[in-house]
């Protein structure tokens, strides 16, 4: 007797968590579309295009701009193991998960890491970078830093640490898995050498690709190399000539992800990118509003560097953060993230990013936690909560 | 003025070359349900679905039997970096352009590789990889084989190999990419430690995912390692944690490409696996039958080698490989792969895998072959490649 399997059927979800987030239907959609295979002239066109709209996206003209074929953690690699090589040495900036990742990879490649530190939700200090370039024993390969802290909702100033590492000839490598898309993120204007993204986020497609951009530095370093690359799959000197001209075969792209890719693409070239930020500024701002009004504080102390696509709550006192979001769930359908590490059980991670960045959402998801709460017998003043909202939509 | 960038919508193709080949609608259509979040219960469900699915699949019980979030070649590289360490001795099988990807990955790993040969369209002698052991200075760790080299369309057999491989106290590691799903591979019987494949092959699914399984030697291997796996991304001693019980956070998932592999290990399992093998075998017989009628003949000499997915004709001679693939692609939509590597331009590779691998395409492929073939002044008896076929499948 063969087991029987049900047929696939989602049951309804409202993504306000840190990613996968909400996915719009005509990107759903394009999914569904036949094959072409990975070199043929017309899928060659394809990703022509969704090259052209990356470049749009992260601001550059940067020739190798293009999607990885795995996730955003791919991207990471993609970006360590092309420019680093054994016994290179790397200041690793870290304050959250992500760059605790970026430190363990850079570590794996066999450089010599210097960690540049800052607490758990605040920003590194530049003079900190600056004086890691002082006491380090030698030339230092590149900077690597996180532009958008998912695991503290951190928004990281670049432009003066990206002028500290020119000025001491180091690459600057940047994590924009949680900003390209939803925040200002200027890779040539800024000096960013490598930068990597995850389509989840609020480029607003599905997981499974890793937007990589890489300008002529980088490019140089990579041609430099005295080893290969210890991946042969994240290997950019050979996967740049089937992104370039030549189309010479090394892994099959994955056909429709890049569809879906390339329509998620198309609905930020339509808005436009000063649009779109303005309105993940505004949905944050509103829901942070609300956030306050309702009694409760933001995990992100400084406001200038708390970033709009991921908002993290500092969860109350005597509140149950499992049993908070098993109920938004329940209720709702709704799915906001714990904390990671050092902030396990003590803040929310709320996304509002690409599709799910959206007025509805913001006032719903106020009201359904503020639910959640009471629930649990913390008194909460929805009307406040709401009201709040509103005056930052409505002025 | 923006770009006006125009609705993705794919022209009529029919894959028939190694990969992508043709994906069924109902695999198409789920991809574009909503997402789940990749931690929530209901997605679990789905993941734990999808490695039952796979363990049928592979017709393994190995508990590690999960798909790697990348293309087929990123299986083949998450073996490699988990089971070598730098210094450790590898005997690698190579008789095409994947069994020189597998020696490039160990070499990339660190490991003193030591090459068995073969000619291309020709199978590895296990009397060669057992002088191998003989000759080499130290324990060997593992074998890497390919068991359906998609650059030659030579089916290796493996059980012989096994024997030896175990013999000497060495793993057994098997490149699956073009037969898992249609061709016969027993990973419990055959003592295979572990093994990859892709998605995109006769698992008839989009290309993205590398379903990988690995027996319990292999996994004492992973747990005694001395060093870390030189790939976070691909690191299996963390990414079990996520598959497991444990369901630890590593990556996002890439939900969506889930949603499809498990609609298309559905399809499998439903079918049934020898009736699956037996269909890709019909095809193949029938197919080859008709281009022997048609006066062409195969690249593997022997019969008993040939992959029934992976059918490779030799170019006649006077014929360009260019203009008659051109031509197909043109007047029929049809593509079909060109060679690789030592088979450059010298033959082609007919995919008759999965949703590829039916009557009607084989009938059509010939006829379509032979139009291409009078184009350029190559005589062809349509009749005799038509009723050579139809005797296959009528008797």
């Amino acid at each position: 007797m063969k087991k029987e399997y049900k047929k696939l059927a989602p049951e309804n979800r409202l993504l306000l968590g840190p990613g996968p987030v909400e996915v719009a239907p005509r990107v759903l959609n394009v999914m569904s579309n036949p094959l072409y295979g990975h070199l043929d002239s017309k899928f060659l066109e394809i990703t022509n295009e969704t090259m052209e709209l990356l470049r749009y996206t992260f601001q550059t003209t940067n020739q190798l701009t293009i999607p990885m074929s795995g996730t955003g953690s791919a991207g990471m690699e993609t970006v360590m193991v092309n420019l680093l090589e054994e016994g290179d040495r790397a200041i690793i900036c870290v304050n959250g998960v992500f760059g605790q990742r970026l430190r363990d990879m850079a570590d794996r490649c066999g450089a010599e890491v210097i960690s540049v530190e800052a607490p758990w939700g605040k920003t590194i200090d530049p003079e900190d970078v600056k004086k890691a370039f002082k006491n380090a024993s030698g030339k230092v390969k590149l900077v690597g830093i996180v532009h958008a802290e998912t695991s503290t909702g951190v928004k990281q100033p670049l432009e003066e640490i990206s002028k500290i590492a020119k000025e001491n000839g180091a690459l600057l490598v940047v994590d924009a898995v949680t900003s390209l898309g939803g925040v200002d993120l200027k890779i040539d204007d800024w000096g960013i050498d490598a930068c990597y993204s995850g389509t989840q986020k609020a480029l607003s497609c599905p997981p499974g690709l890793s937007p990589v951009t890489m300008g002529e530095e980088a490019l140089k370093v990579l041609s430099n190399r005295k080893t290969k690359v210890q991946s042969w799959y994240l290997d950019l000197s050979m996967i740049k000539n089937y992104w370039g001209k030549e189309r010479v075969y090394h892994h099959t792209a994955p056909i429709n992800m890049i569809y879906a890719l390339r329509e998620a693409l198309l609905i930020i070239y339509e808005e436009g990118l000063e649009e779109r930020f303005k309105r993940h500024q505004l949905n944050s701002d509103a829901f942070v509003s609300g956030i306050e009004a309702m009694g409760l504080s933001m995990a992100v102390k400084d406001k200038e560097y708390r970033l709009p696509t991921l908002n993290t709550v500092s969860i109350p006192e005597g509140v149950n953060d499992i049993t908070a979001r098993t109920y938004l769930l329940d209720k709702y359908g709704i799915e906001i993230g714990g904390g990671l590490g050092d902030f396990k059980g003590k803040v929310w991670r709320i996304g509002l990013m690409g599709e799910s960045s959206k007025r509805n959402n913001v006032i719903l998801l106020l009201n359904a936690l503020g639910d959640a709460l009471m629930q649990q017998g913390h008194r909460v003043d929805f009307g406040a909560a709401t009201e709040a909202a509103l005056k930052v939509y409505n002025g």
